[in-house]
């Protein structure tokens, strides 16, 4: 096999730029051969700007048609695993956007339909293409660092008025979308989050609900995390703050490094924090330290670089971006978030799934999906 | 009246600090007259290091000698309010260190005593004379930034090693100091705050005991606050983390405001955010902005500054640094964190003073106080 055939299955703002990337060329030995959605307006679309790829209304009959052979699935949330499933269960490498569903239940059967199939199931989880972050990822890894012992992110730059939300019906509503900040825009961050930090073991969160935006679901969270190994963190998201801010700070044993503007700045200590406090003889003492910025290769080819990986593995064998099967982690800490602000009390993992489950489906007996105005934003440089 | 004659109680770390400043001059028209101590070796460190200053082992034998017309309280915070109550209501005007005792219960019948007395009541918040501080306080007062949304306050600059807590026998046990990093290092932060940004009115605050030290009480500290018009915050502390940050970002409805490194950068909107999210027609449009860094008068006082504030208003009535009777503000928020910690629920403000009371005795019961090594550290440049 010397290219993959790709077809899209959704070509709403994120489909229509993975689409428009494909055509142009941007990512070698990927074609797009087909896309399907349900919208006509769409289909008019892509009639015009994706030409003699096949169209349709319906994202299986797509699959079915043998015109390809992986699927990206860019669709509502809710619908990714029914999706990926079908793809891998009749034999199409599937590529899920984030998340990798709304609820962890739903995502496992995806995992185990994953581990039944020998074909490939990979997540845009394009941050981590990110230098910065694949740098400290390698940093904690290597041991370097010691133990980790904080960890705070105030991610409060995904801006979104009022208008973002009213432009699709399902955006904002438990039913349609099954959640706000912490499930369409946070997916990133939270899986960075485990990648470099691992999964924490106890989530206590306060979810606002229309709190900036006229909605259904969160818009402002603010949540405290504990580790495995006694690490504690905040983890601070909203979509009202502007200009916001997207700093994370990690403190360790060796020091600290903070990952602010694109830059990773270490205070890098000389000694070992907990052997130096009981030693030290003066009780005003510190660590010697010094400060340095950390290098990066300087590669950040977000979601080009996932498409990338994708192409490759199925051709052969690079490895994936993120693997499919790693998207219910990041999704279990949103789940967990929300479970305890809705308890109002803290959250153990592993996360009690059916509980989440139920207090969700609540939610959505009383959604009401709004009037879909059809708009569709030019994502570019958003993400 | 020329001159304040003033009397110190307490001449540990901070007492002696104190001293020393007014014996080399450093506040014009103070007059240090006699220091207290029941520690024979601290009165052996007066009688050589300020000479021609009356020693007492007794604090209210120091009051009532006609010596002063002034004390300032630096014994261990449970003993504060007892001294200034005794010295307002025997003629003396009184300036507390900080906190101003260990519980609000205690510190509502100080403050009740010094409603009734016609002598000056004032508290050891050198902070507030950090000109970055007071140019926040003033923007945020004018009414230029618009409704306050979101306060992170992470300072977590606070390290100390474990002789630290050694030295003393009384400090960092339930019994002979009354808490941790909440009540000896960030009474100063927890001020601040409330005169930024006002008393919040839900607290959930997650106290670590020993978990950097060999100690009883808390040296990490996570809270969550929710203030009054619907601001939310992060408070986050400890005394284990190096090289530590001390980095408070405020952000309004006119942008953000982020104080760090003797700095305030602000971010500026052209609109207020509110009126802009509701009125822009793209998805993921912002507000312009602008960013500035906010000029200040570059003064800095600290305990200084406080000193010179309390003569000159027992003098000629020039305004204090911060009256006595706010010292309650800054500890009614500690206290809710304890609690909060404690019985592991949101604590609503005002403050169950009882309940808070009967926790801390609990403690108090189990308390041990350590052998006191009775090393003194000098603190200069550490708060």
């Amino acid at each position: 096999m010397e290219e993959v055939r790709l077809g899209i299955i959704g070509i709403g703002a994120m489909g229509s730029a993975h689409a428009t990337n494909i055509i142009n060329g941007m990512v070698p030995h990927l074609r797009l051969t087909a896309v399907a959605d349900i919208r006509p307006a769409r289909l008019d679309w892509a009639k015009e700007k994706l030409p003699g790829v096949a169209l349709y209304s319906d994202g299986r009959e797509m699959m079915d048609s043998g015109v390809c052979d992986a699927v990206l699935i860019a669709t509502p949330h809710y619908l990714h695993p029914g999706f990926v499933i079908y793809a891998l269960e009749h034999g199409l490498h599937a590529l899920s956007e984030k998340p990798a569903g709304v609820y962890t239940k739903q995502v496992r059967e995806m995992n185990e339909a994953a581990a039944k199939s020998d074909k490939v199931f990979a997540i845009m989880f394009n941050q981590r293409t990110n230098c910065v972050y694949r740098k400290l990822h390698e940093m904690i890894e290597s041991g370097e660092l010691g133990a980790m012992k904080r960890v705070n992110w105030i991610i409060t730059d995904w801006y979104r008025t009022q208008i973002y939300y009213d432009a699709a019906g399902w955006k904002a509503t438990w039913d349609g979308e099954g959640g706000g900040v912490l499930l369409n825009q946070c997916p990133h961050q939270l899986d960075l989050l485990q990648w470099l930090c691992g999964m924490p073991t106890k989530v206590r969160a306060f979810c606002h609900e229309a709190k900036w935006h006229d909605i259904e679901v969160e818009d402002d969270v603010t949540a405290y995390l504990e580790f495995e190994g006694g690490a504690t963190g905040v983890f601070v998201t909203t979509t009202g703050d502007a200009p916001g801010t997207n700093r994370l700070e990690l403190t360790f044993e060796m020091g600290k490094i903070v990952c602010e503007d694109g830059k990773l700045i270490f205070d890098r200590l000389k000694e070992n924090e907990r052997e130096f406090c009981r030693t030290a003889q003066g009780g005003f003492a510190k660590p010697d330290m010094e400060r340095i910025e950390i290098g990066t290769d300087g590669m950040n080819e977000q979601h080009i670089g996932v498409l990338k990986a994708f192409t490759e593995h199925i051709l052969n064998g690079a490895p994936l971006v993120a693997g499919g099967e790693e998207g219910i982690n990041g999704l279990t800490i949103s789940n967990a978030m929300y479970l305890s602000s809705w308890l109002d009390r803290t959250v153990e993992l592993p996360l009690d799934e059916d509980l989440f489950l139920s207090e969700l489906n609540k939610r959505r007996q009383t959604s009401k999906v709004k009037e879909d105005k059809g708009i569709v934003f030019d994502t570019k440089g958003t993400y």
